[in-house]
C-alpha cells in the first residue's frame, strides 16, 4: 500500500524520545507536506526516561506530546494473564517486549481516532517482531488506519546515517557517536541486542550489559529469603504485606536484580523468519514464574498440567507473534483463569546468586497429601490395588507381547 | 492374578543389597516352599555399592548373584534418546530413575528365560512408579512371566517392621535402626524422598542430602569453563577430548557436582494418581541438557523447534509412566532422530555457584546468520517484504476489525 | 477394597430392568445380609423401557424405585458442551455412552447420600469403560462412597449363568434364553456390541440390528431438507421453529434415523487397554456435529479452529474416560464457551441415504468475505502483499537452503 | 525485490495451455526484453489435457516445451507419505492440490537450473495458497532463482482483461467468453472454486460441477464391494491384485466416483489470512484413507493412534501451506514410516450411494483380540483388577473430593 503524500495531514507518533522516533518527526513533516506530528510516549514502566520529553518533542517539531501512564493497565491486563497461563517462549523468554507492543499500540489508536489522525507512525525496523506487534494492534481496533512504518521505506540504513540526517536538518539531539546495544525495557524486562551479541559465538560482555540487575558473581554471599503469596493465581502479596502488582514488580525486581536473578542469553526465533539473539534482564518476572510454577505443582491435578503445557507455549506463541487481540488468545486466557481457580497459597523462596530455590509451598487447596505419598498405612491408597492398575495400563503392551510370541 | 505357591520352583529378583531386597530373599523362600533364588544386580552407576555383594547375597539365600554392567547400554540405548529428545518431565525432572528401570526390568527378564525361572520379583513399593516401570518391562518381554511385589501383599509396612522381621530370621544384615531418606542413584542422578520431605513447607537440609554434588553456597568463587562437543545430537567430546557416553557423563559429574549445578526440589505427579515430592541431583545431566538445548536453538528452525517441545513433554510422560518398550516411543525417537541430523556444533559453558551460563555456541550448521538478523543492509532480507507480510499474517484480524465495525 | 458383609445395610443400584440388574437385586440380599436395595432409574431418553419398571423392582425385592427424568439436564449439561467442543473420539465416536454414564452416577450419589446408602452397585462388567465413568462420577461426589461390581466378583460369568441363578432364586423374569447383542440407548444413540460382531472381519447385520435408523439402502431415494439455526455454537430451531434440546433432538433422529444417517461401525480403544467393535446409531448426533462443525468453519478464524482440533480431541478422550467431574474437562470447556461466542447462523443441510450435504451456510458473523477471496479487485487486500509474505514466511526454508550450498 | 528487465534472458515457465500461462508467454517476452521462453508441464495425472500442447505453447511464443511425466513420483514421494500420515487439513480436506504444487516447483528448479534461466514464473494468483507452494519448492533447492508472478503485478484484473490481451496480442487461443470454475485436477483430485460457489448460502450445481465422480443421487441403486490390501501403511492391491499406484488411483476413481465417494464441500482458511470455499472430488483417495485409518484401527496401539491425530493435523497444515521440502516435514515422516510397521492387513468395503461402509477388516498384526474383550472368561484379562485400576486411575478425583469435604 503506497500512501499518498496528501493523504497524510495529520500522524500519531510512537515516540521515545530516542534518535530513531526524534529524526521521525521532521522525516514525516518533510515527506508528508508537513504534516501535523503528535508524539505519544506509553509509559510501561521505562520510568527514568520520561523526563524533558515534552520539551524534546516539541523542541524537534511534534505539535504535542501524549505521556501516558500505561503501568497499571500493563501489570493487570498483560503481564499478569501471562503469569497465570505461564506462558515462555521457546523454554526462556518471558515476553517482556511482546505484550508491551499491544497495549501501546492500542492506546495509539484511540489516541489518533480522537485526534482525527490519518495514519499511525512506528520506529520499529522492518527486520524485527515489533513491526508486527504494533501493526496488529493497530489493525484490530483501527483496520483502515494507514500505517508509516519509516524504517522499511527511507534511505537511512544506520544509526550514523540518523545522526547525519539529524545534523543535517538540525534536530537538537544530544547524541553522541558512540554505538550502543538496542534495548527495550519496562515494568518487566530490559532486553539487550546488536553488536557483539550479534554473533552467539561472543561472550556476553554482563559487566557492561546489565543494568536491572548485577551478575550472580556480583551478587551478595547471603542470600536473601522473600514469601509471595497468590490469589488464584495471582500474587497479591510480598512477605505478607498486600500490594499492587506494578509495586510488587517493582520490588521484586529490586530484590531479583541484587540477587543476579533472571538473566538470559538466548537464540530466539523471529515472527519474520530470521533467529535473533539477545540477552534478557527480568529479576521480578523470573521470581514471580518461579514461585506461580511451583505453587501449581501443588494445586493443579496431574491432567490439566499437562495439558496446561501446550497452552502455555502456544499462548507464548501468540503473544510473542502479536496475536494478543484476537479470539485464541481470548479463549486460552478462559482456559487458564479456569484453571487458577485453586491456585493460592504462599511460596517461600530463597535468592542466592542466581539460583531461586524453593523454601516453603503451602496451600489450603494442596492436593498433595503426605498421607497417600508416604511409606505408612492408610485409607485411602490401597497398595494391592497397584497390581491390577499395572495390569490393565500395561495390557496393550502384554497383548503386542503375546502377538509377536505369536508370531515367532 | 493369585500365585499358588506351588507354582514358583525358581524366582529371579531385583537385587540391590539394601534392607527391602536382602529380606525378600528370605521371605520369598518363606513363602514359595522353599524356592530357589537368584539374585541380580544392575549396574547402571551406582558402583560403590556393588562391592561385596555376592557374598551378601549368598549369606542371604540366594543360590547366585548376577551383577550386571549395564552402564554402556543405559547410556547409549536409554540416557542418550532422552536428551535428544530433550524430555523432561513437568518441566523439571530428568527421569534419571525412570529410564534406569526398563534396562534393568530387561536384563531380569532376559535372566529369568535363560534360568527358567517361574516369577520375576523387585522390591518397589505399591504406591510409586518403580513398580510399574519395572512390570512394563518385564511384560514387554515376558507377558506370562509371574511377577512377585512383596510390598504389595506382605504384612511389613514400613522400615521398623523389616528390620524386625530380618532379626527374627536371623538375616546377616549391616543395619542401624536410624532412618534414611528414600534415595535412587545412578550414573544419571541420585534422587531423596521421605522423612521431613515429606512436606513441601519443610526446605531440605541440603548440607546432609546431597551427595553427588555441593549447594551453590559451598561451590568455589571461581567459575568453572567447559565445552562440549556434539555429532548429530550426541555429546561425543570434553574440552576438546573424545569421551565415550560413560566416561563423560562420569567427567561431567564431577564437575557440576562441585558447582552446585542441577539440584532441584520438585513436587510430581506420580503415574499411580498422587503427588510426591523429591530433591533430586543430575549434575552432568543438567549440564548436558542446557547444552544440547542451547545448541537445537543455533541447529533447529523454528517450526521443528516448536512441534518438538510437544515431543519432548510426551516422550518424557512416556518414560516417566514406564512406557520406554513401545511403539509411541519409538515412533517419537524416529521423529527425534530425524530432527538431530544438524545438532552439531560446541558449545562452551561457564559453570558457578548453580549457574550455567552460555560463553559460546558455534555450529557450521547454524541456521542463525548475523548478516539475516543485523540492522545493515543485505541481500536475503529485503525490509519493504515485511509490510506485506505483516498485512498478510494479520488479514484475519482485519477481518475481524471490519466486521466489528459493520455491526457497531 | 474388601467389604464386609456386614457393613452394608442398605444399597442404592443403578437399575435398569434388564437381566443384570434384576438379579443382582437378590444377589445383594443374599450376599450382605439381606440388606436393602433402592433401585434407582435414570432416565436419560430410553424412554420405552420404563414402563411397568417399578413394578418389576419391587416384585424382585427392590424395598422402592427412584425413577429420574434427566433427559434435560443430560442434553444441556453433557450433550451440548460435548457438541460445542466438537468432541469426537477416535474420529468417529460421538460419546453417546460416555456422557451418559456421569449424570447418571451423579445423581446416584445424591440418593444414596440423601438416603443413607452404605453402598452404591452397579450392573457393569470389569471389562468395559462403563465401571470407570460410573465410579469415577461416584468418587467426585462421594470420594469415601462404597462401590460394588457384582460382575468384578461374583461367579456368574455368563448370560446363561445369570438365567440359571434367576431361575433357582425364583427371580420373576421374563426372559427368553435367546442371546443378543449388549445395547446402550439413550437420547443421543444406541449401541451395539456383541456376538458376531466381536471379530471385526464381521460384516454387520444390519437389518437384524438397527432400530434407531435403516440402512442407506432402506432409506428414501428423495433426499430430505432441513435447517438448524444456532446461537453461541447451540442448536436452538429447527426450520425456523424454535425447540428445547430435548426435543430438537428427538426430532432430528427421527429425520435422520429415516435417512440412514449416523451409522457407524468402528474398533476402538477402551481406557481398561483393549480394544472393541462397536456399532452406534446417532442420527441425530451426527446432524448436529456436521451442522456445528460447518458453521465453525464460517465462524472461527483459523488459529482458533486449529487449536480447537487438539482441544476436540482432548475433550473427547477425557469424556470417553469417564472424567467429566474434573478440572480440565472444565477448563476445556472455559475454552471451548469462549470460542462459541460467534458461532451463530443458519445451517441448512440434505440428508439421503446416509449423506449429509451441505445446502447453504450463512452467519452474522462470518468471517469469510466474498471479496477477500474473489478474483477481482478489492482494497483490503493487495496480491503485491504476498510477494513480501513468501519472502519472510519462507525465509528459513532459504537459509537453509543457502547453508546448504555453502556447504557442497 | 524489483527484478529489472534486462537481468532476465531466460525464464522457465508453470506451463498448463489454459488462459493464464499462454499469454503469460507473450507478456514474459513483451517486459523482459524479448527473453526465451521455456514453458514446462508437470503431469500429475491430468492427462487429457496434454494432447496438442507442445504445439499451443511454441505456437504462443514458446522456445520450447517440456512435458515432464511425474506420476509415479507423485504418488510414491508425495500422495503415499500423506496417506500413511493420515494427513487431513481441517478435517476434511485430502491435500490434492497441496501435494502436486511441490513436486512441479521441484521439476521447474531442475529443469531451470540445466536450462541457465534467470527465473522462474508461474501463473497462480496473488490470493491462493498457490503461489506460496511452488515458491517455497523454488526456495528450497534454488534460494536465490529470480521468481516472476505476474498476477502480483500486472494490469490485467480478470479473464476478461485476459482475453483482451490475447486478442490485442492475437495470441492463437481457443478460448470462449464463457467463463467458468477455477480447477485444479491430478490423478488425486478435482477441485472447483469460484463463480457461484463464492457464497457458501449456495447450494453447489453439483450436475454442472462433478466431472470425476457422480452424486450420490445418480449413483447405482446396488452396492460395489472391494478389497484393498497394504503392507505397513501402503495399499498394494486391489481386490487380490497387485497394483502399482498409479494404477491403484486410477481404478479407484473410477469405482469410487461411479458410486459418489468422495465428494465435499467447505470453506477453509487459507495461509494468506483469508477463508475460501470449495468443492473437491477425490473419490479413490477417500476411499484410500478410509481403508487406511480403519485399518490402523486394529493395528495401533492406543496411545500411538491418539498422538498421531495431532502429527496428522501437523502434516496437513504443513503440507497445505507449501512447507513440503522442510525439517519438519521430513521429521514428522520419520515418526509415521516407524508407526506404519505392523499397519499390514486387508480392508474390505462397500460402496453405495456416497457411503463407504467396511464389511471386514483383518490383520495378521491385530491388537483387537476377541478374547480380551468378549464378556466370556479368558486369561490375559482378570476382571478384578479393574477395581485396582479405577481406584488409582480416579484417585486425583478422590483427592480433590476430600479436599472440597474438608473445606465445607
Amino acid at each position: 500500500m503506497v500512501i499518498g503524500t496528501n493523504e497524510i495531514k495529520k500522524v500519531v507518533l510512537a515516540y521515545s524520545g530516542g534518535l530513531d522516533t526524534s529524526i521521525m518527526i521532521t522525516w514525516l513533516k518533510e515527506n508528508y507536506n508537513n504534516c501535523e506530528v503528535i508524539a505519544v510516549t506509553g509509559n510501561v514502566g521505562q520510568d527514568a526516561e520520561l523526563d524533558g520529553l515534552e520539551e524534546k518533542a516539541l523542541n524537534t517539531g511534534a505539535s504535542k506530546l501524549y505521556i501516558e501512564d500505561l503501568q497499571k493497565e500493563f501489570v493487570e491486563d498483560y503481564i499478569f494473564p501471562s503469569l497465570k497461563a505461564g506462558a515462555v517462549y521457546e523454554n526462556s523468554y518471558l515476553l517482556g517486549t511482546s505484550f508491551a507492543r499491544p497495549i501501546i499500540g492500542k492506546r495509539l489508536v484511540e489516541i489518533a481516532l480522537a485526534e482525527g489522525a490519518d495514519a499511525i507512525c512506528h520506529g520499529c525496523t522492518g527486520k524485527g517482531n515489533d513491526q508486527v506487534r504494533f501493526e496488529l494492534a493497530v489493525k484490530a481496533f483501527a483496520p483502515t488506519m494507514k500505517i508509516i512504518a519509516p524504517w522499511r521505506t527511507w534511505e537511512l540504513k544506520s544509526r550514523e546515517d540518523e545522526i547525519e540526517y539529524a545534523e543535517k536538518h538540525q534536530i537538537p539531539l544530544k547524541i553522541t557517536r558512540e554505538t550502543n546495544y538496542s534495548k527495550d525495557m519496562n515494568l518487566w524486562h530490559l532486553s539487550h541486542e546488536g553488536l557483539d551479541l550479534e554473533d552467539p559465538a561472543n561472550e556476553p560482555k554482563y559487566d557492561q550489559i546489565l543494568e536491572l540487575s548485577v551478575s550472580p558473581e556480583k551478587a551478595p554471599d547471603r542470600p536473601t529469603y522473600l514469601t509471595l503469596s497468590f490469589e488464584k493465581g495471582l500474587p497479591v502479596a510480598l512477605d505478607g504485606k498486600k500490594l499492587d502488582g506494578v509495586s510488587l514488580i517493582k520490588a521484586l525486581n529490586k530484590i531479583g536484580g541484587a540477587n543476579g536473578i533472571g538473566i538470559i542469553d538466548i537464540v530466539e526465533n523471529r515472527l519474520v523468519g530470521m533467529k535473533s539473539r539477545g540477552v534478557y534482564e527480568t529479576p521480578g518476572g523470573t521470581i514471580l514464574y518461579h514461585a506461580h510454577q511451583a505453587l501449581e505443582t501443588l494445586c493443579l491435578d496431574k491432567e490439566t498440567q499437562h495439558f496446561k503445557q501446550g497452552v502455555s507455549n502456544k499462548f507464548a506463541e501468540l503473544v510473542y507473534n502479536g496475536l494478543w487481540f484476537t479470539p485464541l488468545r481470548e479463549s486460552l486466557s478462559a482456559f487458564v483463569d479456569q484453571t487458577q481457580q485453586t491456585v493460592t497459597g504462599e511460596v517461600k523462596l530463597k535468592l542466592y546468586k542466581g539460583n531461586i530455590t524453593n523454601v516453603s509451598l503451602t496451600s489450603p487447596y494442596s492436593l498433595y497429601n503426605e498421607e497417600f505419598a508416604s511409606f505408612g498405612e492408610d485409607v485411602v491408597y490401597n497398595q494391592q490395588d497397584a497390581a491390577g492398575f499395572i495390569n490393565l495400563f500395561g495390557l496393550p503392551i502384554t497383548v503386542q507381547a503375546l502377538l509377536n510370541k505369536v508370531g515367532e
